[in-house]
C-alpha cells in the first residue's frame, strides 16, 4: 500500500487543507509568516487555525486539541503544528502521515493522540529550503516546516522530505485504571467554558447505559452520568460524556474550573452504586 | 417568491460564504472541529469568522454582533451561530432566511435584530446527520448545525432540512422611549475600545441635524452629538453617531467604559436644549 | 516602470491575497463587517488576518508587525491596515505600492518599515464609495478602505483611486548608536512569548561571528549571543539574533519580559569584551 499518492482523497477541484496548530497567540506576526511563505509557493490552499493558543511549550494540551480537531477533516488534509519548546536544538523536523491525513512540525509527541500508532509512517524533513535562502534558528515554523507544507500541497512526495523513520517520539498519556466496578483517573484538560474534561473514556466505563454510577472529584460526590447540561439545574454540578466521548465534569451555566476549584492532575473516581 | 434557490446570488465561479458566530473563544478545538465537518462536506465553501468571542451564552450579544455583521455580506451567505446554552434541551435547531441570507442555530432569538421580522420563513432541522453518524447531546454545532450548513451550501433546499415554522423564539431588545424632546436609552453593548454602544438610533433624535441635544450618562452630562472622535480633545469625552448608527459614548483615546465607570444597562438620556 | 499592472505576479488561477491588520481586536464584528464588504465585491479573494491585537493606536508596533509578515507574501498581495486613532479628522486616506506589494490605510505611518523608502508610489483614496452609499466618520476600514480594496483586487489601477502624492507620513523609529565596539538601543516589542526585541539588527553588530561579545539590559550582563534557546538551560537568560534579524533577550522557557521587569523603551547595551 502506498501512502504517496495524497491528493486522491481531496474531491476533485478543492483546494488542498492545511490547518495550524501553535501557542504563537495571535498579537504577533509568527502565523501570518508561515501563512505567507505557504500561500506563496500553494496559492491555491485552504488555510484553517485550529488554535494558536495552546498554552506555550504543553505537548499535551496540543495532543489533545489535535485528538478531537483531525477526525473531522477530510483524508489529503495536511496538519501544521507548531509547539516547539526545542526549536533549533537536535529535535528533529519530522512529517508523519496516518489515516490519509499528514502532520508536519517538530518530533516532540505532538501527534501521540492524532495518529493510528500502529499504523504510520514518518519522515525526516532535511530537503526544504526557506524562501529567504537561510533558516533562522528559532523559526522553524517559517523556515522549514512551512516550506515543507508546501512542497506537499503541490503534490510532493512525502519520501523527498527526506529519509524515513521508523521512530518518533510519543508522550505518555496517563491512562485510568480501570475495574468493573470503579474507574480511576484525572482531569487533563480544561475548555474555555471552564468544563473539567478526563482521560476516562466513555468505554472505560463498563455498563454505562445500564449501570448507576457516582462521580467523586475533588470532596464533591456527583450522582449519576448525565448526558445533556439542561438535565440539571442552573449553577448544579453534572458529570456527562463530553462531544469527544469523554467524561467531563461540569456546572450548567457556569464555569466548573473557578466554581469547583479543580484543575488538571486532579483525580477523578467513577463508582458503581 | 421562492426562497428555495439561494446559490443564485453569488457571483459565477465563487466560493458560497459561511460565517460563524459563537461563544467557543479561540483556545479549543471546537470552531476547527465544525469548519472541518463543513469542508469534508462543501470543500469549495469560504469560512468566514465573526466573532468567537461572544460572552458564554450571551444571546443580546450575539444578536446585536449579527445586526452589524449580516448587513455587510452578500446575499446567499449563510450564517452558522452557536451561542447556544440550551443545547441537548427541547430548544429546536432552526434554519430561517430573511432578505436571501441564510442563520443556522439553535431557536433561541440569536438572528432577532439581523432578520426581516416580517419576512422571514423558518424551518426544523430535523433530517441532517453527523458525519461521525452520532449525535452528542453537547455540540449540536459540530453534529446538526454544520452539516445542515453543507447541505445548504451544496445548494440543498431548505424545505429538505425539515418542517416548516411559524413561529421563531425572538429576544426581547429594549427600546428607548422617544419624545420630541427627549430619549431615554441605555447602553447595551461596550466594545474593545471601551466605546459604550446604546440602543438609541440616529433616527430616535428628530432633528438631530438641526437641533442642540446633551447627553447624560451617569453624572456626566455631554454638550452636543459629534460626528467624529478627533472633533474633541484626547481625554474628552464624547457622543456621537457611531457606524452601526446607534447613540454611542466615547472617551478620545481611551476606553470610556473604564474612564466612566459604565457598563451595559446604565441609563442614557439625551435632551434638547 | 509602470506599477499598474498589479495583479500579474499572481501565479494564474489564484485567488489574490488580502492581508488584515488592525487594533480591532477579536470581539467585535468590526473586522467581519470589512471582509463582508470586500466578499461582497471581490469574492474570489483570500483573506489572511496578520494580526487585530495591535494595541489602540499603536503605529510603531502595527508597523514592526507589517515589517515582518510582508516579507513572507508573494508580489500583488494587498495589505489593508487600519490603526487609525484619527479616523474621521484631516487624516488622508492613501493607498501605497512597493516591491509590488499594496498598502491600504490611513496616511499616519503605518508602513514605514515595511515599504522601500526610495522607492514607492502613493495615491489618495478619493473615489471609492462605501456599498451602504455612505461614509461612517468612525469606520473608514469598512466605508473607505475595504472599497478601495475591492477596486484593487479586481484589478483596478491605483491611480482610479486618486491623485498621485509625493509626501506620505513616516513614523520615526529610533535607530541604535553603533559604534564598532559598542551598540546602544533599546526594547522596542515584546511578543507573546515575553521575549524581548529590540532596535539593533544582526549587522549593527560588526564582527559579530568572530568577536566576543556582552550584552546588558536593566541590570543583567549576558554573557555572548547565542543562536538558539537551547544553548542554555531551562531559566536562564539568552541574547540571540531572531528570526526577523533583530537582537532579543530571552529567558529559555519563561517570559523574559515578567522575569526581568523590562518593557518597551529599556536600554539595551552590546559591548565587545
Amino acid at each position: 500500500m502506498s501512502y504517496e499518492y495524497i491528493r486522491y482523497p481531496v474531491p476533485l477541484g478543492a483546494d488542498s487543507i492545511i490547518t495550524f496548530t501553535t501557542d504563537f497567540g495571535l498579537r504577533d506576526p509568527y502565523v501570518a509568516e508561515m501563512k505567507g511563505v505557504i500561500l506563496s509557493g500553494a496559492p491555491m490552499v485552504k488555510l484553517i487555525d485550529i488554535t494558536h493558543s495552546i498554552p506555550p511549550g504543553d505537548i499535551l494540551a496540543c495532543a489533545l486539541t489535535l485528538e478531537r480537531a483531525v477526525s473531522c477533516y477530510p483524508p489529503g488534509t495536511i496538519h501544521l503544528v507548531v509547539v516547539d519548546p526545542g526549536v533549533g536544538s537536535e529535535r528533529r523536523p519530522i512529517a508523519v502521515i496516518s489515516s490519509s491525513q499528514i502532520f508536519v512540525g517538530p518530533d516532540n509527541g505532538f501527534a501521540t493522540l492524532a495518529i493510528n500508532e500502529s499504523d504510520y509512517k514518518a519522515y525526516l524533513i532535511e530537503n526544504v529550503r526557506a524562501p529567504s535562502g537561510r533558516v533562522s534558528h528559532t523559526f522553524h515554523g517559517r523556515d522549514i516546516f512551512a516550506p515543507a507544507c508546501v512542497h506537499l500541497a503541490r503534490g510532493g512526495r512525502l519520501s523527498d522530505l527526506g529519509e524515513e523513520i521508523e521512530d518518533i517520539v510519543k508522550i505518555d498519556v496517563r491512562k485510568p485504571e480501570v475495574s468493573v466496578d470503579e474507574v480511576k483517573g484525572e482531569v487533563i484538560y480544561v475548555d474555555h467554558f471552564g468544563n473539567l474534561i478526563t482521560n476516562i473514556r466513555e468505554g472505560d466505563i463498563k455498563g454505562l447505559d445500564r449501570g448507576r454510577w457516582v462521580v467523586r472529584v475533588g470532596r464533591k460526590w456527583i450522582k449519576g452520568i448525565r448526558r445533556y447540561y439542561s438535565e440539571v439545574e442552573e449553577g448544579d454540578i453534572i458529570a456527562l460524556i463530553g462531544s469527544s466521548g469523554r467524561l467531563e465534569i461540569a456546572v450548567r451555566g457556569k464555569n466548573a474550573e473557578q466554581v469547583l476549584g479543580i484543575s488538571p492532575g486532579n483525580s477523578v473516581v467513577v463508582c458503581r452504586l
